[in-house]
């Protein structure tokens, strides 16, 4: 029996039905939908020979035992974004339950090496503003001082969160002895972005995950009334700040393939009848190559010193975030587009632009490639991000030739 | 016995110490310190054989009856800003209230013409946020549908604060009758700007205030990843906005003499991993000139929906507060400049781009002035504002002149 890619299009409606509402998906992670998800998809593994366990940071695995103790995992989150879409996480984890059926049907003694399935906690960061939070814990990069003090619009801390369901906070790490004997990690993903659909291709060849530098520009100049003050007496932060925003769409573009964004715009004072004292903006940007990344930044940094000097203001910069660039293992790319080349259609090598919990196991030292299916308009995170359903079966069938690629892999010793 | 412009000076310290603390000015209407500065300035109105009263819309007059009925209007505000400033609006009453005393000391019994002196209630708006209340109750210019509606940070409304100080906003245009003989207004008023510090000069003739076109004008794009949408599919209202910044010189700067100032920028969804949804500015223009001022706008809204399809984004504007220009009156302006130049020192004709009373006055009929004396760092509204003591003292003879010349010329019938 091969992969019936129907039924994962099928238990996706059926997981939208029971977990959505008219504003999209409720998934939102440590909540009771998102437990109630949990709670759907520990019945549809029910039907097949694994161990399921959730780890000390609430990742939930799904472990079928196989002849070699070397593990294939395959990820995905079934947490999603308040008014999310009925796609981002979950096809993952759908997909990857239709392939363990698969693996199970045709090796029922057990497969060559074991494989694993698991359903990341809290990738999103919806509630407490930081993403990745199980596989980052998994992996070992989780800031502890930072978690320990992130709070919800409501005020509670994530460890008195974590510890309603049963996690520890402090002991969320010891989550990292799961990833101790895997050989490969592989993650499909809706693409959230335009690039397949532009190009018409229905799936792509992840090439690793783009590095970030995130930062908080403030202009600062002199409040000055708008009635009386003339224009070449102006100390304008705002001026200086907005000459920004043409000048990130030229860094981007000499960068050869990143992108810039600016994202926020703050003014003090504010007011209609004021010049502005103080503009803050803050400044995402990201390319899958950390020199490039490094240029971009530099580049950045020069121009909003320029303007700032050709303004008459100052100009200060904050760090908010960082992440290295993680390229994927050049392997598993290829056979990821070999996999997706023998279901008939162009493979495509792209980037992704978003971070993945994929990112995190990659970081951790595990062979990993992702697989993207085309999203239709290029949106996700809101109820009207979709896939054509042809594209879905197309991405599970691919996805489950690339996991019998990787198993072999694997096998035959890398 | 002529003016004692030290005495001017030595007044405003001492109700600097009466109603300022270390943040400086303190006399927000409506509240116990400006009613402390109000009761001081009665107590000095004491010495003359002046009538007090307070109009219908809680404006404080002082009559001190001429042989004629006809009147000089001389115009100021106690009023202040929270943390504002020593000279703002004070400046004026004080220097009004030595010229009383001259003129009554130089007509014992009584003047050629009647003279008033009025202190305005709440110039300034700090409170409920609308400037000019009681000269706009006067000239008649004042929305009382809007009025009615203004409600304080706490929630009070005005119409209540209103009736704690004894005041019946239905009533307040009552005041109207208070102009009814008038035959000139005059102000003298600190600039609020660098204008004359620039040009080094301690005196202007105000030409008249600038029109005022205030408008919110909204970019409208698309909300997408900051990781996974390429720059050339971003429908970017941020980038849309920005432009508008470099514009506004350009059209300032063709408008020849006008000002435009972008003094707020708010973004939605404002976040950082997102191109900018929608961008919204707000956009402060002001000119002498009513068809400039016009043109100023129409270039402001040109420019608008050319970036707007330049970006694929959508623009609308929505107004949010009109003022046509007010110039003053010819004659006045040159009794203005030859009192200046009889103090020894050479004139400047200028615009005042903030509003006063005297447009207010001025809309309403009255043949209207001001004189401007320099500021220090072009600061006001802040525990900054200041002014040499000298030209302090300079500018009280000055307009004490004016208020000479202007008698004559009510006396001889304009």
């Amino acid at each position: 029996m091969p992969v019936d890619p129907k039924r994962t299009v099928s238990e996706l409606k059926e997981l939208r039905a029971l977990t959505g509402d008219v504003d999209g998906a409720q998934r939102v992670a440590f909540t009771p939908v998102w437990q109630a998800a949990r709670d759907w998809l520990t019945k549809k593994l029910a039907g097949l020979p694994v161990e399921v366990h959730r780890d000390a940071a609430g990742n939930l695995w799904a472990t079928l035992r196989g002849r070699s103790e070397r593990e294939l995992l395959i990820g995905g989150h079934l947490d999603s974004v308040p008014n999310g879409g009925w796609l981002d996480g979950c096809l993952n984890v759908l997909a990857g339950l239709e392939i363990l059926r698969r693996i199970h049907h045709q090796y029922p003694g057990g497969p060559p090496v074991t494989v694993r399935l698991v359903d990341w906690a809290d990738e999103e960061g919806a509630r407490f503003g930081k993403s990745l939070f199980g596989s980052s814990a998994c992996s070992g990069a989780l800031d502890l001082v930072e978690a320990r003090r992130l709070k919800d619009k409501q005020g509670i801390p994530l460890p008195e969160a974590l510890k309603a369901i049963g996690v520890d906070l402090e002991l969320v790490k010891e989550s990292g002895r799961e990833l101790k004997r895997a050989a490969a990690y592989l993650e499909l993903h809706i693409e959230q972005g335009p690039v397949l659909l532009d190009l018409g291709l229905p799936l792509g060849a992840v090439l690793g995950t783009f590095g970030v530098e995130r930062h908080a520009v403030t202009f600062r100049g002199q409040a000055a009334h708008s009635g009386s003050t003339p224009m070449n007496r102006r100390k304008d932060a705002f001026r200086a700040a907005a000459k920004m925003s043409e000048e990130i769409y030229r860094i981007a573009e000499r960068s050869g393939g990143g992108v810039c964004t600016i994202g926020q715009c703050t003014t003090k004072p504010g007011i209609v009848t004021s010049v502005v004292e103080e503009c803050r903006i803050t400044l995402d940007q990201r390319h899958l190559d950390g020199g490039a990344l490094a240029r971009m930044l530099a580049e950045a940094r020069e121009a909003s010193t320029r303007f700032a000097e050709e303004g008459g203001v100052a100009v200060a910069w904050e760090r908010l975030w960082q992440i290295e660039p993680r390229p994927f293992h050049r392997e598993l790319i290829d056979l990821c587009e070999a996999a997706i080349k023998e279901t008939g259609v162009t493979s495509h090598r792209l980037p992704s632009g978003p971070l993945h919990d994929a990112a995190e196991v990659c970081g951790a030292g595990v062979p990993t490639v992702m697989m993207f299916v085309q999203s239709l308009h290029g949106i996700s995170h809101n109820k009207i991000e979709d896939t054509r359903e042809e594209d879905l079966e197309l991405c599970v069938v691919a996805f489950d030739r690339l996991a019998s690629k990787t198993m072999d892999w694997i096998e035959t010793g890398r």
